[in-house]
């Protein structure tokens, strides 16, 4: 049985729209949009329907580092001194405590309207050995919570820049392309199919040889999976790419890479305006995690060099520090407000920020996972997130700059439900 | 009748301590803080006690500028441009809408935690006339909303430096430093004595001349009122300054008034290094409002050189374009963290951050808007956050990074609820 929902306003790409209703059918698939005169309706009075956020680089388990990591008894610190307390929560992590982590990450993800999660996974194997146990505990852990999950499964096995694995990286290994493509066949036959989807992944420079990072991407390709890696993200990484191969790491893939919209480059904090307008002139995805690039103190990416590219932006809650797409989205705009001094940065040609950063939040975010989901058309997956329109934070909305006044404005109490493949979850109401 | 509020966790100044009880006198103020053992109580279980959070910086008939002049259909906007759009919404604003966006940013302000809010006010005449009409419709709002508030009652008599207001800032303009306080003795008589309290403000060098200011600012610290200005938001005002002046207005300041911690100035965000820390140094508050920086594009203080010179720092939501003192102190320190590429730019001797953050939030803000607020203390108004510690966002948190998971982490549905003076409100249900 289908099902025809009947929002009051409804996202349709480039507006609200009212008297728009949506169909889905009992697969979770929207297969209409049209006229709100359709048979009988769910109705959504006083809801406007957007497609699920679409988060499109997660580290689940750093949600167990939330208010730690942040005492700095010797002085300020940096990305680097963030890192060994993320491998000491490493060292401790077992299959029960990944899930509780993973159950907790994602069951916040839906609470913030978020329908699909690209968990860039590296943490493989149990203390005790070397299985691939908890690659499956993401798997599961995404399935009770009931959120859309593309398991970006990562390749790690160099500890820096042709350097080999410290103990604490241990626990990320892997040992060869091949190996890895026969467990990406055996991760095939773990996942739900309408929930769930791989991703092939190299951590970054730092965690293969060249050859490796060549070979891996090439194989993704031919499957027709997405890549992802993390790029530029610290100038450490950079310099130490460039004494390897002479170049910094974007240049190096630009060089060596069939990039294409397959590619996502994640962060690209310090990527050099030539490689990056490149990058993205090919089709290159960037990923910026604007929440997690503060807590860092990585920096700010280049995005008018980006937006000036017609280049695709996705979004990630990254160390899951705090997960809020609303809030993601609002300082993705604003930490380049700061630096430029300047207001309208992801302005469209009309001169309107909503739409772009929605975008972001959803359709570039899907096609960064590779899932059909990110608008609402026919064909895509029913994820849905809706907006209370009675929210005191909207009190005053006009139909035309409720996006502005939700991105800019709101935070999750004025978001009402979810919806992941035809599944609904009411946002008052605890999720599981 | 007194009442003994025995929460989970109490914050002591330094950190949370459980088995600290709190005693509320029927007159709306702490009494007693001890050892849980006293009377009946009422039970706060799974909740820590904060003091409210106070805003020391609103324009609130702003809010219903939200999700507006952020529309750039001629390319990038700056301050100026939404000035234009600010300017617009105070020539449509009527007694009627004041009342109702001043009951929204209110009613906002004490579902993010919000006890204390200082109006900056400014918006004083009725398109009809030169009465102060919309002063009450502040006032009332605030009444019925049940927040405490400092009307910082703002002098405005030119345009621009040495420039004669524009018909756009007739409805701000005041007179003479006589009318003011003939206008303030008027008011005195208005307030509510429990939760109300004036403060003396000019809004910048651009709507005075230098003996004005002087003026003003010397009867306010006669009277024993704290007395705000907006400070070097833009390099416009720092340049018109020099231009009639010679120097830039924190330097004319410095020069020409007698700086205490009843001075609060609002932004610095251009401030010359050694002016900033001849000002902390000399006791004077800095209010930042991190949100509304970055909304306008403003930039960033120099936080660093405050905290240097142990100069406190209050917080203000100003434009209210979002109301969260959450983010407002996540972004505190976030956007230092862009500027520098450290991490931990407000910690303490001992390399916390907590409760720095929370000293801007609450102690620093109650100094800036001389209230007696902003900590659990006998003689303080009873006014409290709490925090719910069964919220998800919070799961797995230790009480003694508890402030940092809040802060860095959470967002409003980590409250539970609020008390002003004595009286809760449960922030689960919808407030006023």
């Amino acid at each position: 049985m289908s099902e025809i929902l009947a929002p009051e306003l409804t996202w349709t790409g480039q507006r609200f729209e009212s008297d728009v209703a949506v169909e889905v059918d009992d697969r979770g698939r929207i297969v209409g949009v049209g006229p709100r005169d359709m048979r009988p309706v769910r109705p959504l009075e006083n809801r406007a329907l957007l497609p699920g956020f679409v988060n499109a680089h997660s580290h689940a388990f750093q949600r167990a580092l939330r208010g730690r990591g942040e005492r700095f008894p010797s002085g300020e610190g940096s990305f680097w001194t963030w890192r060994e307390a993320m491998y000491e929560l490493v060292g401790s992590m077992d299959a029960d405590r990944l899930f509780d982590h993973c159950r907790q990450a994602f069951g916040e993800m839906l609470r913030a309207g978020i329908t699909s999660v690209g968990e860039f996974h590296y943490l493989h194997h149990e203390a005790s050995g070397r299985g691939y146990a908890l690659d499956q505990v993401v798997l599961e852990a995404a399935r009770e919570v009931g959120i859309r999950l593309a398991l970006l499964n990562t390749y790690y096995r160099t500890g820096g820049v042709q350097r080999p694995v410290t103990p604490a990286q241990k626990r990320f290994e892997t040992v060869s392309p091949e190996a890895y493509w026969e467990r990406m066949d055996a991760l095939q036959g773990s996942l739900d199919p309408d929930s769930q989807s791989l991703g092939a992944v190299v951590h970054s420079i730092r965690a293969a040889d060249l050859d490796e990072i060549r070979a891996l991407h090439a194989e993704a390709r031919a499957r027709g999976l997405v890549f992802h890696m993390h790029v530029e993200e610290q100038q450490q990484e950079v310099l130490d790419c460039k004494q390897a191969y002479g170049k910094a790491p974007m240049a190096l893939f630009l060089e060596q890479l069939e990039i294409d919209e397959g590619f996502t480059a994640v962060h690209c904090t310090f990527t050099d305006k030539e490689d990056l307008a490149a990058f993205v002139s090919r089709g290159g995805i960037v990923c910026l995690c604007p929440l997690t690039e503060a807590n860092l103190a990585d920096g700010v990416a280049d995005l008018p060099r980006i937006l000036a590219g017609r280049g695709r932006v996705s979004l990630g809650t990254d160390s899951n520090a705090r997960i809020s797409m609303l809030e993601e989205v609002r300082w993705l705009e604003y930490v380049q407000r700061l630096r430029r001094g300047k207001r309208g940065v992801v302005r469209d040609a009309q001169g309107r920020i909503g739409p772009n950063l929605l975008r972001c939040a959803t359709e570039h975010g899907a096609r960064s996972l590779g899932i059909e989901a990110g608008a609402i058309s026919p064909g895509a997956w029913a994820d849905f997130v809706t907006i209370d329109l009675e929210s005191p934070q909207l009190e005053g909305f006009h139909s035309d700059t409720l996006l502005e006044s939700l991105f800019l404005g709101a935070g999750r109490e004025s978001l009402a439900e979810v919806c992941v493949g035809g599944r609904w979850r009411d946002l008052r109401e605890p999720v599981s």
